[in-house]
């Protein structure tokens, strides 16, 4: 048994009796102060990070070494998303709706901080600001237990951000990080029944199932992204190949970057070396790393790769690799894609209405696109600040989750007496 | 495994597209058909019921038969549950926010059914219209397990909703009854991930308990109710009398009954012979059943009554009993609530604005009353038509289950080709 974890669980469900009773202008103060404090822990920051990555190089791909990276520019991008949360609505105390009933009871749906939001991520240290600075705002406190390739980044920034905190004479207890890193302390947190209220898995489908398997306090399945771009038949062929190069090119190590294209038949002969042409020769002549092409036996009769295997069209690679499908519909790509993504962002590439309906009706993900890369699911590009992360689930909050999915709602009903007849 | 139950999990959930494809118009008419059916197959659910009742007296108990009896009256409340539907807004394709971002892309979140919605349930058949007739409104199809007892009452209702459904040219799979009573079938929707959306439980805590633990399909807590009325030392004790005695005797069978009453010392002395006088003298006059009242050791020295033992403050009852215990403060009623409630309703009588706000601010329960009877957290009290549930956890829908809990929604963004630079 790790107290050491439940005694920060327990530590952050007293705190966050304080944090709830918090005015929205206490909060934005003391969200000015994190910015401020991590931005002065730069060079901190910067010299823990370069530890964390000089460890992990040589155990984890580019792909992940680029996840774990800090840079002065991102770490001001940490402290801006901080800072755009000031900006954004206060969900807690909100009230949604009142209803007074005939015999004058007075009913108010009214929002309110969950309590105490835990986090389990990888390697990626920006999540530790972002998660803390969400769970802040909206009135929670939190456990974040990261990765342990990043944990002397993700210290460095708690540090910072603690002693923003400290500064205006809130609790350090509001935010928690984790210092065991074994798989003790994951166990303890998904066991917290009554410490913790909420807890958000972040990171590859592993950590996702073992958690969402096995977790006895509440959970939300997220970021796992076997996300599809569809090219139908009327689509403009420039266009998909922006968009396919911008889904699958861009940040590949992310989980809204594409994994597997689906192609209309009729237009396959032309769009797949208009497209291999970009990701694969374009991107070789120009030094960068190419796309591997992964293909199904009508695209291997187009165009040069590799032939798909069985598990191509349900990985997700986070990597410069591309599965291909050919397709004869836009229904048989519904139907594909209903049995082979993990619900997060799919796109379909056409000039036809009917196909477009269709496909945002038909297709049972967070987030579905027409004519837009499946890259910009993301609670930052979506206009609501840096989210805690994109759910795949139905219940609850689905895409990015924002301030207002980590809270949740109360009825208060008010009256002068009366009984039920 | 029961073959039978998946395959009616797998009908509902290729019935779920033709349902999610209705307009609200075809539903609402749909709706009046089942309410018409349903009030023209009168004798013959009174008939079922009646063997219903019959086979189960002396199995189970006065209480328990209560709320598997129904009556003309009660299934014409059960045909106004459904007609009070079509007035109700369809949560289903409203686009709750449009955001246009700079780049030009059009972010819409647009509500949308959950697919297939599944409740395990006891003995009530009220539930079986209510669950169908929501779950249908909100554009699920529905997989409905109730209790053995009342199987026959069941069977008589979804046919006449199946026979209503198919008058407007609609699937009967929309709602689908089990047949099978073992435990076999409840564990088969509990397994059935990919057909199974949400899984309902709604019975006591021992079925909820067991579904919790055990569903691998997404499940919401409902309904266990250990509610608590307390009586501050400002209460106007008539109220109080009132509105204890209404929580508690009005209908003792339902999960918002009150279960334990705190009182404060200051007013303990006055107010519970009071009490007394009505739960056990009064109702003894009256014929009635008397309240039994459990009472702590302080209680004990000023009226009559059983010990409470070590279970009396964690157990619902469901029945006419009430536990009774002196606090020192409305802080200690909190806590006590804190540690023994499930988080369903619970009630302040105060005549004291700061305690009302402490109690309603602290008490982390789904519906926080003040002067006013636990009774009526009930989705047609509350002004929200009838409901599939109420919801004890904080994730997705706190309180009575209505439409709108019965949905998700997803994000469909429009663009003319956009990436993410």
């Amino acid at each position: 048994m790790d107290t050491t974890t439940l005694d920060l669980c327990k530590a952050a469900k007293a705190a966050s009796t304080q944090i709830a009773a918090l005015t929205t202008d206490e909060k934005n103060k003391a969200l000015d102060a994190m910015a401020s404090y991590l931005l002065d822990a730069t060079d901190t920051i910067l010299k823990a990070n370069a530890e964390d990555v000089e460890a992990a190089r040589g155990k984890i791909t580019d792909v992940m070494i680029d996840r774990l990276s800090l840079s002065e520019a991102r770490i001001e991008g940490m402290a801006d998303g901080i800072r755009q949360l000031i900006d954004l609505p206060d969900p807690a105390g909100k009230v949604e709706r009142t209803i007074v009933r005939p015999n004058g009871i007075k009913i108010q749906k009214t929002r309110t901080p969950l309590g105490v939001v835990a986090i389990i991520y990888e390697s990626r240290p920006n999540v530790t600001s972002d998660a803390a600075s969400l769970a802040f705002k909206s009135g929670n406190a939190c456990v974040l237990r990261g990765g342990k390739e990043s944990y002397r980044t993700s210290r460095a920034v708690v540090d910072a951000l603690q002693a923003a905190l400290k500064s205006c004479g809130i609790t350090e207890d509001a935010v928690n990080l984790v210092s065991d890193l074994t798989h003790d302390s994951a166990d303890v947190i998904m066991q917290a029944v009554g410490y913790v209220d909420l807890l958000i898995p972040r990171g590859g489908a592993g950590l996702i199932r073992h958690v969402t398997a096995n977790a006895k306090v509440p959970c939300i399945q997220t970021g796992s992204g076997i996300c599809h771009v569809y090219v139908d038949e009327s689509a403009d062929l420039d266009k998909a190949v922006n968009i396919v190069n911008n889904a699958k090119t861009q940040r590949p190590s992310v989980c809204n970057a594409e994994e597997v294209l689906l192609v209309h038949k009729d237009v396959a002969e032309k769009f797949l070396p208009m497209l291999k042409k970009v990701l694969v020769d374009g991107r070789k002549a120009a030094g960068e790393t190419p796309v591997e092409l992964r293909l199904c036996p009508r695209a291997a009769k187009i165009i040069d790769g590799k032939p798909a295997g069985p598990d191509d069209f349900d990985t997700e690679y986070n990597d410069y690799i591309l599965s291909i499908k050919i397709v004869d519909s836009v229904d048989e790509a519904i139907e594909h894609i209903g049995l082979h993504s993990t619900h997060h962002s799919e796109a379909i590439v056409t000039e036809t209405e009917e196909n477009a309906k269709k496909f945002t009706t038909l297709v049972d993900s967070a987030a579905v696109y027409v004519n837009v890369s499946t890259r910009f699911t993301d609670g930052g590009e979506f206009g609501l600040g840096c989210e805690m992360g994109i759910s795949t689930q139905k219940l609850h909050a689905r895409g990015p989750m924002g301030l207002e999915e980590l809270t949740t709602y109360k009825y208060v009903i008010l009256g002068d007496g009366q009984i039920r007849n």
